[in-house]
């Protein structure tokens, strides 16, 4: 089984600067650690910032596109998933993802986070929208990891992997 | 043009006591406007609470259900949608319904707020999770209404109809 | 259980003169029978046609649209469920219908037919697309019934359902 | 722009020796051609056939999964889409796919192929499946380009990548 490791990104099409680093800091480091950097697929804030990086540093980038052509895709996404389904394709997004990084806030991505609580995954948030980190850890306590750093969302997404592969492994 | 005014609850599959009112009174009240009530299709919850009531007031239901088998529905589910597509149904729940109000919150309930927000759409929250109400709050500023009762969040509703109608006709 | 019982007739957007009236006599006959009509949704051909006859038989219009917009519905569309999913919605209209008829032949109605056949359905198939009626008949033996008129078809569909009635009473 | 051409195979889960042959041959011609094959992803048949063939020869494969888990997937994909939107995936892997090849035929691969016709898209049939070759060639006339071999299927592969390619430069 040599699956890849696939990381997704999730993030507003108008981030913040500071938004907008910490994309390009998680592209470059997930192109290092070898795994897939997936995104939203757009030409636009934190999707096409963190493909940038990512495929700079040399990492594989999958868009997985709202829209029926790739012509909306961010020129750094190398395999584009065409779904013609808009928002639902968020759902597509957070499961396709071993692990989830939310890189900012704003509508698409709370539903995204809200998604992947609800399949039962982690999420990390990487952001200053105070009100989310509060609102997404009450929501489904100990599934959210909070980041202040792209530096140390890496580290938690590392941790993330560790715990499915000890799972895996056991069964 | 008769299309049916369809008004969407969306709420948790395991509610508290007083959620589950909220969803009864919904329910009834709904039907009594004449309007179609549109909810998940599940047999459990905000979804088979609101259901019953709108049913047993006279009133239509439409379920839009995750699964691919209508065994899944409510038996108060007049007309049952089978998406097979799990939670990505969630974003056909709020594009169909001309007003969303949830009722209650959960991960599957957030990713719906989320959603609508996305989409563009105001949305009626009626319930006592604090840190919701202040989160979509400031997600979207001015399209989330605060309602503390069950009649308050119908009369959001109708405001939100009148909004709607009105705009239609100045077009 | 008083779940109403959809009867989905698919069909292309530009049909010829013989497929019209058929899709018109579906409409009212399906209405008459007191079951609801679940269509594509679009102001076109086929759904438009049948939804046409049967709100004007007093029936139930159901109409699953592809786009993001209510304003593509037809007008005799009562309850309009808006997926903004494309032609990937052509699953839901098959899972969604107890019987599925395929007025006229076209490319997504061709795909409706093999995704009920897909879904373990049966599909009425009322065409005078020779190549169609060979295809599906050997794709799938005993699933694909064959309609030379609407009456035909119809009495086609009570035989399905009746015999999904038994199916249920049994278990 | 480095996006990276996509190849669709599209075939049964239960295939006959031929087809399964097909679909190796198609997986080693796909990859040696540098371009990235995509399936439906799961560990049967036609999809699993040309999964491996086609990382065994060195190449990329993308899986779009019709479930919720990627334990369903074929062990040679490496890098998995999981939809949990069952049949309804199907038309993401026409529309991501620049060109599809329809490696035998069932009620999954006549969807597919019905969707990429509706899509706009041409379709190369490989399959000795008589009454689905005149099916499509007439439903969609010039759309439908009938190949004898794997090697065949892969000319007309070229020579439709080659025409999208002038058209994009022309634009």
């Amino acid at each position: 089984m040599a699956r890849k490791t696939i990381v997704g990104v999730m993030g507003p099409g108008q981030p913040n600067a500071w938004e907008l680093s910490n994309a390009q800091a998680l592209g470059v480091s997930i192109a290092q650690h070898g795994w897939v950097l997936l995104t939203g697929g757009r030409a636009a804030g934190v999707m096409d910032a963190a493909s940038r990086s990512a495929r700079q540093a040399g990492g594989t980038v999958v868009g997985i596109l709202p829209g029926d052509d790739a012509a909306e895709a961010s020129e750094f996404v190398d395999i584009a998933i065409i779904t013609d389904m808009g928002s639902a394709r968020n759902n597509i997004n957070v499961l396709s993802s071993d692990v989830v990084i939310a890189c900012g806030m704003g509508p698409g991505t709370a539903s995204e986070v809200a998604l992947a609580l609800k399949a039962g995954k982690s999420v990390i948030l990487l952001t200053d929208h105070e009100e989310s980190k509060r609102f997404f850890s009450v929501l489904k306590p100990g599934s959210v990891l909070l980041a202040e750093t792209a530096a140390e969302a890496i580290e938690l997404a590392k941790g993330l992997l560790e715990k499915q592969l000890q799972k895996n492994n056991v069964q």
